[in-house]
């Protein structure tokens, strides 16, 4: 068997694609050849990775029979057509994008809810990897399945400018400049003042009034917690914020719920870090960290089966790429 | 009976207070002399009234036999003395701090839910408004009721800067101004970084975890919508936006929810703008406005009894003076 694997990072000019060629570094991935690849506009940057500087390359030209597993971060359209010729030419498959969500032969998997289930796997796999607020929610109700019946959750995210890609940081900081410069606010990305300002959601909404992404998050929940398929509530909000997902949950559990004992679950899991005598934020606390953040525990004001919590979570780190570089992790026993 | 009445206004240099005083001249409320008071160190400053400035006094000093309606906007301490001192004095006050929710003598209306109840009170009378989030909240679910039976509401909210008051504004316009001019960030009123940063709670919270806000909206609503006094969930957030409250409510029913009739009778609310094409936010919609903003309205994903939509509210002007102000319009028909 050999040690080390080659491996392609899709998407490797944007925020989550940068994360998990750093990820990768860090976390001693046995990378033999790491090639990096983008669309057209972005191939030919260069991106660091253990001390030498990788020139990007062209997604469309370049064959996926020379390298093990792909990560894919880029759009949906993209990634499926990607996803098609990486598993044809015998490449396993790590989908970011949401789109492999739909492809029966896709697992959608996230370590601490079915990792197990990614080492049985017939090679080349293809694996979704769910979206950044239903990976954060997940890491925190694995943890509390184990300690309650879940029957409802209902989720109201404010997510973050980087939701929007490095686009949506660059509009939240030019619109927050010019504001602070009494300069006439010129919105471009979106379609109206971002800075200090809510967003109700990201970009349109289908007949029903859900945002891709609520659905996305609603969709992937329900396959990991098959038991809360008709108890699921989303809404993602867009706070101007730069990075970081912020996420209300309230959950109904089938028992009055225990607070030390939820307490406790948290406080074992892993990937979550739990922050009982403050609150946990974005800035000071999740950004740049490998850990969920948590706090506010608390029993429904009359509700005992009723639970709330806080989430804080750096959704290009934590929430995308280093899930993503998790499952990673799983599926390279196969080859190694 | 008189054409115009003596008033006081209290806390007048607070922002809810200039709101007070604004509206008073916009609505053109029937004012004889209108008494602006405040505490030690506001008193001596002016306010501009109908085209004259009212010199600030003090309200320590102040005789309360003067006036025959008080309006408190004041922290709670000061606002349970100010109460007292005035209805000895046979002067009724519209209480907008939260303090005299648990006065026995005193009736929490929202001319939108329980008005007629103030037509028919004893003089002086003591009147408990809500805290902007929940009369915000209050004023959707009043129209909801005539065409939903109510049985669970689970309000998210983002609350602004501004329900920290003018210091709380001008923390986050100074946090941002340093921030983006790469000086090092102090906090001073809140504890961490507040610019682009989302805080968990205002304030402290009691020993179940709740903050003094959530649990008076709450109690508030309870008492609003009895209906829903073993159905409401409540948190309270922080974004770093200055003015405007926006909250994502989840709604559960008793019976399956018709879009169309919710809508319908949103829309024929007086104290309601319904955004259907698009969705309403604080910056562009609400603020500076009269109305509570409602969009998003979409049944749940999965459950048809459940009614989620997202609110934009100027807090300060909308959802705390103008209720105290309508309030007392309805009240000022005894003295007429």
């Amino acid at each position: 068997m050999p040690e080390t694997l080659d491996i392609a990072v899709v998407g490797a000019t944007g925020l989550v694609g940068e994360a998990l060629v750093e990820l990768l570094d860090e976390r001693d991935f046995p990378v033999a050849n790491l090639y990096l690849l983008a669309s057209g506009e972005s191939a030919g940057k260069s991106v660091a990775f253990r001390g030498r500087n990788i020139r990007v390359g062209k997604l469309d030209d370049f064959d996926f029979a020379k390298v093990r597993l792909a990560f894919l971060s880029v759009g949906a359209e993209a990634a499926v057509d990607c996803a098609a010729r990486a598993v044809a030419a015998g490449c396993s498959v790590i989908d970011l994008s949401g789109a492999s969500l739909n492809n029966a032969a896709a697992l959608l998997a996230q370590a601490c809810v079915n990792g197990d289930a990614v080492e049985t796997l017939q090679l080349p796999a293809l694996i979704a990897a769910p979206a950044a607020p239903a990976a954060e929610v997940a890491e925190v109700l694995a943890a509390l399945r184990g300690v309650l019946e879940l029957r409802q959750v209902t989720v109201s995210a404010c997510l973050s400018a980087s939701a929007l890609g490095r686009e949506g940081v660059q509009e939240l900081a030019r619109q927050t400049a010019e504001l602070l410069n009494a300069r006439p606010l010129e919105p471009r990305l979106v379609d109206r003042q971002f800075a200090f300002n809510m967003l109700a959601q990201l970009g349109g909404v289908d007949e029903q009034g859900y945002s891709v992404v609520e659905r996305r998050v609603a969709a992937e929940l329900a396959v990991l917690f098959p038991e809360l398929k008709s108890g699921l509530s989303v809404t993602c909000s867009l706070a101007p914020v730069f990075f970081g997902d912020t996420l209300m949950l309230s959950i109904k559990a089938a028992a009055p719920v225990s607070l030390a004992t939820v307490s406790a679950a948290l406080d074992a899991a892993e990937g979550i870090e739990l922050v009982e005598d403050d609150y946990p934020t974005v800035i000071g606390d999740a950004q740049g960290q490998d850990s969920v953040y948590v706090g506010r525990l608390r029993t429904g004001l009359t509700d005992s089966c009723e639970l709330n919590l806080w989430i804080a979570s750096d959704n290009v780190r934590k929430g995308a790429a280093l899930n993503a570089v998790n499952l990673g992790e799983l599926l390279i026993k196969h080859y190694l």
